[in-house]
């Protein structure tokens, strides 16, 4: 066991940098087919095949992982869920830079994240993350739909926005059943971690002032002590 | 009273799968009788017969609840609060799998769900179903109102999504007293279980960090220990 | 100080039953001069009559209690507030029957309602007052402005709940100057009661879950204990 | 070190009222800027000549704190985040109100403001603050765009209201890049600033209530003690 922890750690090494290309150009793929619709054909199939080699790439990365943890595969996807959330969703896989993030501050010995911070930071990235590719397959739905009223992909950054604030102008919206069953998964998946964001960000502002009140004596005029 | 008690398991046991049934069978009988009004009026007849029957089978159930409990009526309904809210809303029935599946869980030996999971999966699927029914009575009150943005059921799911979430895009909106009427009652219910929701995911986020520090001590390179 | 306090109680026992009366008058006093833009000259003004003599009463019940109370204006201000927030805002008053429903349970000596069951009366109840006295002032606004899109008081109703409850379909929007002032007004006050609604909401049903979990023993087939 | 302090305060106790009047003359040459389009030019140029001289003002003001204070820039942007947003946001200026404020109830030997209002202060001033500063940005981008439904300056205020309460009715909303690059700005400060409010009011809502709860024993009938 302690050996495949190990081989694990080495695998871990080797692939970091490798995943973290694959994941910029799993967007890139994405974004690239989806917003250039004027490109020749052959283009956007070299996007389309950048985007499933990325994909691949995790894939392989997952079954490893499954083969050093020696665990049997339900047991391993329940233990590693958010490992299983950036296999289906690679557009996630930068929430692992607040943890990398993390380890750096460890290793030159200075304080972590507060657990609030640290919350916000992954939430506020993943909403971040989920609006634009949100944005992304709406205007992909929605670009050339009769009637649609997002028109451009500035719209459609517009659109994610409103929603995911839940102002909601509606000035802007998706007409296609595509973009609507998508946009309900934006409002879903959104909306939950906005509100961990703000009640995190509430908790934190509440800490820092009650922190500032212990700070400070009860006669604080700066030159009296 | 102990007699009574074991009495009422055994009724509970033997009810407990045609309960299920029937709750089905009104389900699906309100949706077809609002949803197939191009039916011959003999099937939508047919599907109202069904609606009522399973209604009738769910007062059954509650006064031989009742009876057996042994308790004055206006007690048993303010202890048996759920209960009767489910009489009123046999839509909410599906509420009771969360139960169930606890019970499953505890024959398995296995951990229950923890308080916050619960809520969550509670709170969720109350919004999931009432938001289906109000879909559901909005579109037989909009559907052929002169002036109506509500036309297909397909518009009405998508107005039900963005009302639940408060995006409230505006695009389509109910237009006729009936239509405003469930609107109204489905934002009193609907957002009033999503804050918990929202609420209850925010808290086990931040739990699950909180935890996620303890298990980690300070030096966590995955080959140290 | 003891026989003021005497003097107090009783002053409050005589007055009860008529301020309770001229709070209802003063709201349908309010409502009939409102909705009431067809009737004749005389049966408004008799209306204004009405509410500015509830008012009135209001405002001699709060300068007694000024003087029985024994102390300065300022600090009686500071320490009553709830009373002069209801002095400026008489339609608020009927926020004291929670106060006496409070009392009534008290003589009976039955259990007083929890503390997030009673923020939650108060919040919500103060809710349905300022949406329905925010809709009647909206209504008297947009009544006849050129381009309104608030044409009838059912349409007021309808905007104040969809603002109330920040979904904002934005169908119907104030128009005029003074409609949007009362409506950012309603937005100020309403959204933090409602706030509070939902937050209070989403506490009692953890604090209901929890309290299940402590009642009910691991193994808890009902027949078994 | 110690000297430094006592310089330190001696600057602040100087300037505190310069740079009063500096914040309010930078708020208004903004807004006369933005608002006056009628204005000569020579007027417009002298309200931008006030402003930039104002901020000018608070970057020397930021310097000299920096001087005082004998740390590294960046380790005095770090301890002191206010006074450097403050900077880049001169519009949030007022927010020290709330501090002098706490000065002198200190002074006058009188409690503080509790934790709970303090932030709701803060917060509540922070989102007056950004919700007028964000209406003048988004007015100075659409005043005059082709198909801008945002027209008066009336209209923007109407706009920034509905949005910060996340009502958005959608009537009036940014059509230009700008005003909609603004509005997210807006969207993201501004909401979780609310939020802080929201959450705030409602905790202390609930301690107001237990506070009154252990002060009012079982039998409360006011003249029996």
């Amino acid at each position: 066991m302690n050996d495949r922890s190990q081989q694990l750690e080495r695998w871990e090494e080797r692939t970091d940098a490798l995943l973290a290309v694959a994941s910029l150009v799993f967007l890139a793929g994405y974004a690239v087919r989806i917003l250039g619709h004027d490109l020749p054909l052959v283009w956007r199939d070299v996007c389309l095949g950048f985007t499933y080699a990325a994909w691949a790439l995790f894939a392989v990365d997952y079954l490893v992982r499954l083969w050093l943890s020696g665990l049997r595969p339900l047991r391993f996807l329940r233990t590693h869920l958010l490992d299983t959330v950036v296999l289906l969703l690679p557009l996630l896989r930068p929430l692992r830079m607040v943890t990398e993030y993390d380890k750096i501050q460890r290793r030159r010995d200075q304080p972590r994240l507060t657990l609030y911070v640290r919350v916000m930071a992954y939430a506020g990235l993943s909403s971040i993350l989920l609006g634009f590719a949100g944005a992304l397959t709406v205007y992909s739905y929605e670009y050339g739909a009769p009637g649609a009223s997002i028109r451009t992909f500035g719209d459609s950054i517009w659109w994610a926005c409103s929603t995911l604030s839940t102002v909601g102008y509606g000035d802007v919206s998706p007409v296609t059943p595509g973009g609507r069953v998508t946009a309900v998964g934006l409002m879903a998946c959104g909306l939950a971690l906005l509100g961990a964001v703000t009640g995190s960000f509430s908790s934190w502002l509440v800490q820092v002032f009650t922190r500032e009140d212990e700070k400070r004596p009860p006669g604080n005029s700066p030159g009296a002590s």
